[in-house]
């Protein structure tokens, strides 16, 4: 075992940190809790990612040939951590959410027509694209159960259905809709596609970006409710085999959740620096400070704790999917997803405390991360589906069968 | 012992349950998210006050020959709970913070002259109110702290101050200010008085409604951060003896602990009815709804187990103070306050997971609680301000001192 | 509401206290690391047991006409309370399970002959008895699964099975035992009966003193593994109807639950001014103790507070007892149970933690408590079971059924 | 960064895992909750000592010179984890407490007659040691106050004081005392020296094995309370230099640390194994085990993410010391004491209540480990010592001095 980072990935995460400091973390407190998805954002913005190219850190998960940096899981993760420290750094970045996750679905599944169409610009930061696989009446923890259906006529599948979170779908250029194409089969896991559908298709409709946590938002930042009318796409749209969607999901399970995890990471380190900071700083009676009260000196220690159990938990799962592939590291996968999201929560929460009435304003960033990232512990699969997941896998190996 | 409820407030608690789910949770849905402060908002909450005054329901913790109901502590507490289910529960029934409280106030405190211009249209409902305490650079665990002063030039107090969570001031009428008025008294404890100071004084400003969990807010649903710049107020506005500040403040303590206390219970019951019902109604597989799984099972067990011990323990804390009085009852005031405080996060979070994505939108109240209410374990003393006073006084008994 | 205690049972334990304390807490130390079970043990108990007949404060939960205190169920919980705070307590007043329990059976379902052969001595104190139901191959959480059978020849009952946890086994005259004797009934409710079997019985068989925590204990403190080898008793030892067991015994659950969580209650009592006088006496430097360290503060302040809350809760639900009965009170009854037994584990944990080295020896009473209170969270029913029977009764009022 | 485990490593875990398995867990059910310490025992043990020199792998962790196998601290902490499983097994491979950190201190500060009369038949399991550092009147959380003396008189030094939980000094051959021996001295971390003292010395005592947790035990498994009256030992017995006392155990613990961390995390491999076995086997109705359960999943999942997370901790703490020195891993080496303390308890909870009743029984090492290992979040500084220490450490990057 070693535990040391390499020299080249210390000169990337000094870049990136650095970069972060000085032009993300400022734009942050500018935009994101007035004027989210405006075109002024989106101009400073690109600004970034101009910059972000030209020191030649762009897309650094995505393949080399593509014009990433080709870095590994283990890598991009600890790339995810500097990053997720401002809610800025995987869009200045090229890294973003859902993109990461189509780009590699696109690379590995696209045919040539498709890479060109859609994979190219994508990587490049030209357009962006959504993932539209939840659907309102339908539950999270059971994935197989989906009322969109995409049904062959002609040349064409006519997609119908009722889809929301579908991130980021305000301006993006397409999306991924998974849907039902082959009803017959008994499987439920061989039922549903992924179909490229262009967001200028007729029949398809941005219902409302759903107002979250007190906030529609815009643009990248934003959840789209969306409905497919008899929306027709050519067949030439599916993603690899028919049927596959699932397993194809299941495929970019793994480095998604690297991804995740290592920004909530980033994000536990920025509310832990906070946290300190303040502590140090605030006040509490003449000559004494915050940093000087037993009680923050032990909720600063538990926070330091859980954040170092929770990131060397995710860099052994990112190092299991480099060396012996997602399928094998399915059981930290899984571990990972509810022991990361947790530890956000609870860092998050000590970080607002120790601030007190400040902590409740939008003057810090916490306020904006205390509501909006509760939803770590919900999306792609609730803590009590993962939990249970794990515990089925692990019980196999004592005979459950199940 | 007997802990059953006396007819009069059965029916008392009946006839507001009712006019809450009818007439409040329809109108929050409306407009919680949307308009809070505008212009149709204040005229559907006036007509709703309007029908409480007609059923003889108007201001139950206030003193009858106010206009009040004249309900003692336990059962104003009943009432609160019945109103926090809604958020515009105690502001339809004229009981909301900071009015009862600076009501409490100028009701034992006022003179004459300052009841008939303040109190009685506070009652009544005409005007509103804001308390403004709580300053910027000084910690709220240690109230003493103040750099707001009040110098008597002439007849009159000359106040220079910043402060902020002067809520409510949009709009309000007058404020409560605390301000050093004699520097030069040995005790901390005696060195701030209570002035009366209309907001249209010139020198006081209204910089801004600071913007909490993503929203400025407006109107009564607003915290201020106000500036008072040579702010001159006769004398005669000041409210009790020069110097008892803090003393009066103690004393208003225990009724407002109560009334928070129990609204917080109101919105526990309110979370804990929605968990119940969505995971009654949520399907996760065919036949299946998420009431049966074992996980949710034991969340909403603990869940009801820990309104029913929060509970108990405020009615119990209100009935020693209708007994004792506020002094005796210190221990049980500052007790709940970390216990409700925290049960209610608990419950929310629970209830917010229990709905998974829908959790985090506007679509139902529980994003907005989720967020808001995060203030609850800060206001009026932090968590951790309320554990170290409670041992401090336990510890008395067995011989501390300090 | 009201929260007061009558004059009455203020009187009566004041009494108990002081008993308990000068009389008890004693001989605990002498006794229960040593020679629990031991004849100068037995003797000195006895001795204190006359004490207390002649207070007149003897089987205060048990009827006046069978020469108890006839306290109700509110009342006898705060007598359990004060007789908790030592191991010995309820031994010494007469009020121990399993006798207190199978006392009640005895008195509403016994026979005039059983009556005054079993009755009259145990609730007397001349003789102890046992209950017999749970068995080492069937789960606790489902308690209507049972080996055990009971078979009718000629006037007998002949049975055979294998039980453990037939608590004060050792030294009883006679068990109260859970037997299949309907197999042939559909529900499994009804299939089986509660008999009476002297122990001198040929076919009964103590085969061992469980050893629990490291100790087998002795005489009353003890736990029976026994069997019945074709243990043939008349049928008129029979208690109740044939197979009524599992009514009867769901009719005793109700003053049972509130003896042991009360009793619990009194432990907490005990290691909570174990913790606030060694936090008070114990110095860490010169002229500093550990009660002026803040994190000992927190946690004095979060036990108190715990405390009061599952106090206040079985108080409650002894109430709701007395006033309604045991149906009524079902969801209270299961939920102090899981609240009380976790309450009681989080103060010994805390007491422990706080008496450092000490804590872990015996030459206090918590290391004792620590091991052998563990048990609360697993006998008569454990935490999980208890959360899912309230879950299941509470969705009842949202359409739950199964 | 690079997790995988050196085929060495691999090789002699699998050796020792076997040996465990069948030499030792039997052996352990046989002896720990009856005889230990007994005659028959210390012969088992020997026994099995002679097979593990037989396998080589005899003193893991005590240098090749020594005749050790010279495993550094990662690679010892891998042995100390499959050690753990069971409670003999650091003993029978020749590395346990406090032998271990004795030999340490004797091979780097030994003088060449020390190391030939005590290092030499201790690393070779001729004799035993005991290791005197703890007062009864004196907090743990402040070591460096002691009672202990230790003065000149002539050659030698007069020893008098007080310890207790000089573990294992029943039996041992001799004592390191830490005794104060230079009063004069400012700074409190150069007042106290190690000083060899044979337990045959005259003035030297037993007075008990203390009884812990309802148990004296004897020989290597008990904790003396020992005095020092007048005891009499050359100058010759001084370990290192004269006031250097604190400053050795100081360099001694970070590798106590990881053996300590490491054989917790070993018996919460333990009881998570059992727990699963035990969900799988034990039936809760017909065709249907506990394993199926929701909520024994869940605890599942919690124990393994926790378990996981606290051992990637410690051994990236080892390796921290391995490369880089304890000094520059104190916070590492202060966080994985609480964490894995804590883990441990959290997991042996859990298996205890998921054996139900069964696991309040000595039949399973379960309830031993419940209510000895209790003592891991109290020696060698107590969780809060070690949270504010971390704290400490940690916030003066942020300016914090004191």
């Amino acid at each position: 075992m070693d535990f040391s980072i390499s020299e080249k990935m210390q000169t990337i995460l000094e870049m990136i940190n650095e970069f972060v400091d000085k032009e993300l973390i400022p734009l942050e407190t500018e935009y994101l809790t007035k004027d989210r998805g405006s075109e002024s954002f989106e101009k400073a913005i690109k600004d970034k990612q101009k910059m972000v190219k030209q020191m030649e850190l762009w897309a650094p998960n995505h393949p080399e040939d593509l014009g990433g940096m080709g870095l590994n899981n283990l890598e991009h993760g600890l790339v995810s951590e500097a990053l997720g420290r401002c809610t800025l750094g995987h869009l200045a970045f090229g890294c973003q959410a859902p993109d990461a996750g189509n780009i590699e679905i696109l690379h590995k599944y696209g045919t040539d027509e498709q890479k060109a169409e859609y994979l190219a610009p994508l990587v490049a930061g030209d357009i962006r694209s959504c993932f539209s696989m939840t659907e309102p009446n339908m539950p999270g923890s059971n994935p197989v159960l989906l009322e969109t259906t995409a049904v062959k006529e002609g040349n064409d599948y006519v997609i119908n259905g009722h889809k929301w979170f579908t991130s980021s779908a305000d301006g993006a250029k397409f999306a991924i809709v998974m849907a039902e194409t082959n009803p017959e089969v008994d499987s439920p896991y061989l039922k549903a596609s992924m179909i490229i559908v262009p967001l200028d298709t007729p029949g398809f409709s941005l219902v409302r970006n759903i107002p979250v946590m007190g906030h529609a938002g815009g643009g990248y930042f934003s959840h789209g409710e969306v409905t497919y009318n008899s929306c027709r796409v050519p067949q030439s749209n599916l993603l690899g085999p028919e049927g596959h969607g699932f397993v194809i999901a299941q495929d970019r399970l793994g480095p998604g959740r690297i991804h995740h995890c290592m920004r909530w990471i980033g994000i536990c380190n920025r509310a832990f620096e906070m946290m300190c900071q303040r502590a140090h700083e605030r006040m509490i009676a003449p000559g004494k400070n915050l940093a000087s009260k037993q009680i923050i000196q032990s909720w600063i220690a538990e926070c330091a704790a859980a954040i170092q159990g929770a990131r060397l938990m995710v860099l052994h799962a990112a190092w299991m999917i480099d060396k012996l592939g997602t399928k094998e590291a399915r059981v930290e996968i899984s571990t990972i997803k509810f022991t990361v999201a947790n530890t956000l929560q609870k860092v998050l929460d000590t970080a607002l405390q120790i601030h007190g009435g400040l902590g409740m304003t939008d003057d810090t960033i916490l306020a904006s991360l205390w509501s909006h990232e509760r939803a770590a512990r919900i999306y792609d699969g609730a803590d009590e589906v993962h939990k249970v997941s794990v515990a089925k896998q692990v019980l196999k190996r004592y005979g459950y069968s199940k």
